[in-house]
């Protein structure tokens, strides 16, 4: 039991604070003789690098990974793999007011009151920049899950916005800078957020992740279901207030008929879904139909807007939070959400196989 | 790790299929001392009891619990506690029909593809009898929570129709059957519940439950969250499609500055929080506020209309699935996400005090 | 984390105190599709089961163990298999002494210290009755191994007097009373355990598990290692002192050249070792040899003889412990190690597919 | 669960190879507030380090510790403490013939056979260098444990010759070259080991850990025991193929008076223990009284003597091991020892407290 660690047999530990010599993470249980170095991570760290954009935090990072462990010659040993990334432009002074005041909405009075002892610079272990060695444990997961599976992200909604999903196009996900699949959406978010911006406020959102190419299969009752493991793993990213597994909070609106994903042969003999309410998981194992699922991440809470709140001696305090911080978290919670969907679904398939090796590997059924 | 099992020091192994001769737990790593015997656990049980009203299934079950091992004298010995309660009322043979045929938005075809060989008598390990040992052991995590930490659950939306929250009554959640706060509401589910029922129909529905009197400090960064962790206990109940936690999704709607929640110092010293948008969780740690969470319930699958479907042979079918089942099984599930709740903290409790034995239990700030 | 469960993937909980209703097991992780029944389980029972020798405890337990969870049909589902023996022959009375007073060399004084509250009776959770869960769950772990691996256990030095290496039949062990391989040991050792028994005595032993027709692979480096999964495994035994593997602490008194197994290739193209002080295991990882491990069991603490004591109420006692026990208790360990050595294999074998589903499962080395 | 961590609550994971470009550990669960510099783990570091004296490997290795996260101003915040050492001296081209032949006795064919890919340079992960981390984070265990519990070890055999307990002299530890308590007997090893050294072989030793100022309650039935936990740590030790507690193996040649430890009042209220065959552990938990226990390594299977074997070709080839090796390894295992066991210890405080918060710390016994 580690409380910065996840998964089982995919298993990652990260470590580093905000503004310390270093983040890292050790990946261990990865399997032997993946081709992997860093340009295989590198890319996907880049995506969820700040500095990126006008409407992410100003904080100049290169975010260069090192593999230190656990590959030779290109390939893994099955061996841990350690992975580490050196901070660059820890810029601490904006962080004096905060070593005394706790910020409303934010971690700080949580570690204050359980800790006692505590690293406030740019936030310290509860910072967002802990998420990179997600996003970096994330493309080793993917080389585990193997090419034939695809995990993509987006933003689908900010501020009560949500996008168009008649104008759902993967492609614009890569061209703007919120991740937003909807081209019309995203023309609308950047005024807004430009405004908000300006105002010194922030926005929440909401991300959802598509995992596609699965063998059914993944994941196991009781409490070790898949969509529990998503659940737990989206909740823990910074700021996220809410999980859902396909149709969510919208199923509880439903009747038994609609809900239920009916389903027919086809002529292939696999299982034709007519409908993917399920988001591709009943009873916690995967169906074999893609994997959907959402989070809420709420609004940043440190904002330029002046708000009440208290300090370490008991004194009441009117705080204005400077520092460079982003909009909307949840713009980079996207490659994020992809990486701990990626984490958790090797997890998944490593735990399977070691119980059931011979399982199958589509919803062929045989005729007999 | 175990599939079936949850928590780390107050850790809850459960076992049993619907149909077979039992169903039980064990509950490990409770403190020893603590007073406990069946009847401390019953009540709890006969909340969540099926047969009790016409909008939950029929079948039979008294739900006797017994204490096999534990206790000595009627105090913890701090050994496992074996819990076991007898199936009485199997009646397999409504169950002939889906050996064969998947329902859909039901577990089976995804048992089938994992395993191979299942149970499907009554939905076997995948039925919601399995909850039963749940509560079971939510009482005796309440038992290690101790008198001041209330756990009450709700529920507050029924079919898209929501209570409604100014008339918000805890005690109104014991008079009717549906564990509702708001007696109106309670009228109008009864009407559409029983034209459902008559329809062979089902509909989903929302819980929310609510921790009270909790100290500061439960809950761990970055993966060992207590809202990632109470994610994950509410997914792995039986049809649950969403989870959030406090102003859940509709904080992504929300600017910085509403979502906060603010705070002065109250007249006694302690922080006096001016809302709770967070439901009483930031960066993952208890701020000493309530804790407040939701999940979504999807509508039963197992419903009388006729709906497509395949079969073990890869042939097509229609299927009505007789038996008795819940119309709507969120109903029973506010028992099941009060206990999961309560084991969630009972754990979070023993690993915050391992960790940090003389933390303080409260939000007082000293004046220093 | 649970102190009651052992193993990762293939895990054993057991629960149940020597004089309660019932003691049992659950066995999760178990691979779906093995037949499996009470009569797969109960042979070995049988074998460990009190009462049926001068030699052992005269308490009469049927030991019969009942399958409640985790099977269909007669085949394994993949769920929980939980397995429950009824105590029969609680003779309580016989402990009443020892409900105030600490049994010299016992986990009496210990218990009481750290719970304050402990069942006396029959050393409650401390009695070795619990290890009648290890077999049963070890005969489940031999279903998982399969036929081709095959482990078997022995005695191979009572109170000091060893077997003698080159009289060694396998046979001879289902023959006596001691599971002693040298049929003129066995005779001494009859002697002198009537001896011991006739003065209220006890003796101690030497148990050795070998273990064959393994892969190649099981076991992990650094911490996974499965010398110390072994290691564990036996210690976690009743009144085990001591284990080793292989040449074990003979091992500190040789040279390394004296001490490597060397190698030549068969002309079948596996390796052929010329030795196997390593005890089958090289770097934590089986190498295709026998696993061969031992451990020491203590005399049994509960005798006849009068021994200086104190009370809980800190007062000095002289105890004599009446009742029923094992005048060598290591005896009845040999099915017990056996059965740890079976789920500490069972267990390996499914971590290393998961990591590394296409090793190979012999040592044949391709030429090329 | 991951193969390279070890703990459960005081939790630690390496990761690193010989001669990758550094090695580290993250120690996870470390309670906040405790002092740590890097000054508090070097001087053990230092005490393992290669190039110390002619006795062990002349690689020339600094072993400075860096501690790049869980820190503040010099006091541990709860976070992961990340601790990294560069590796300075590696000298790859000593390993070129190894790169296809498995040395005898070494794990080079295990990883083969398992991994397929494995970094066999300077042993790769299965190199003893792993082992400065596991001193490293001993260090920090000693924090938590406090000033009150020693914990030290010795070597007390080498090559079968052993110390005279008699001579046993704890200062004599720091002054020798083999940290060995009996003058007399170092003097006997150094002539005898410089011989071994001239014919490149080596030579297997005994280790012995003695742990003082231990509060009784620590470890727990029947799968946490404390002696079940110091066995495993002890086995996962490079070239350890033994363990044993208290009187250990010699136990089994004993009569139960002779083993039970007997027990008197103490004037002051606590119990006496009138000897301590048990090793301070009864039952899996600790007594009060020092906890002992020793572990057998094996000589260094890297030795200048030619040796039979085969390589990765199948083919049968004559291997001298060159390079720079401990002709005694067991030596440095001394201060590997004592790190584990404090690790060991640390965990099962945390367990303790978390389970029995008011647990008493002495073995006093109230009179009432």
């Amino acid at each position: 039991m580690s409380h910065n660690s996840f998964g089982q047999l995919f298993r990652v530990t990260t470590w580093g604070e905000s503004h310390g010599p270093a983040i890292g993470g050790v990946v261990d249980g990865c399997p032997p003789g993946l081709s992997l170095t860093e340009a295989d991570i590198q890319p996907w760290l880049d995506r969820r690098r700040p500095g990126q954009s006008k409407f992410v935090t100003q904080r100049q990072e290169p975010d260069e990974v090192r593999i230190l462990s656990g590959t030779f010659e290109g390939l893994t040993t099955g061996t841990p793999i350690s992975l580490m990334i050196e901070n660059k432009d820890q810029r601490s002074r904006d962080y004096g007011e905060i070593a005394d005041s706790f910020r409303p909405g934010h971690a700080d009075l949580a570690y204050h009151l359980k800790y006692g002892v505590r690293d406030y610079r740019g936030g310290g272990r509860s910072s967002a920049r802990e998420t990179a060695m997600r996003v970096a444990a994330g493309a080793v997961a993917r080389k585990v899950l193997g090419a034939a599976v695809t995990i993509r992200g987006a933003l689908v909604a900010m501020g009560g916005d949500p996008v168009d999903r008649a104008k759902w196009d993967w492609r614009a996900v890569e061209e703007n800078d919120f991740f937003c699949p909807d081209r019309e959406a995203a023309a609308r978010w950047e005024e807004r957020l430009l405004a908000l911006r300006k105002a010194g406020s922030s926005v929440g959102a909401v991300v959802e992740v598509v995992a596609e190419g699965l063998p059914p299969g993944l994941g196991a009752p009781i409490y070790g279901k898949l969509d529990a493991e998503i659940a737990a793993a989206f909740m823990s990213i910074n700021a996220v207030k809410g999980v859902e597994i396909g149709e969510g909070f919208a199923a509880a609106a439903l009747t038994g008929e609609d809900n239920a994903d009916e389903m027919r042969m086809a002529p292939d003999g696999t299982v034709d879904f007519l409908a993917n309410h399920a988001g591709g998981i009943l009873g916690g194992i995967s169906t074999g139909q893609p994997v959907v699922a959402r989070f809420a991440v709420k609004p940043t809470s440190s904002i330029l807007v002046a708000r009440r709140t208290v300090d370490r001696h008991g004194q009441d305090r009117d705080l204005i939070t400077k520092g460079r911080h982003d909009p909307c978290v949840g713009i980079r919670a996207v490659p994020v959400g992809e990486a701990m969907m990626a984490c958790v679904l090797a997890d998944a398939l490593l735990r399977h196989r070691a119980q059931v090796p011979d399982a199958p590997v589509s919803t062929r059924l045989p005729r007999n």
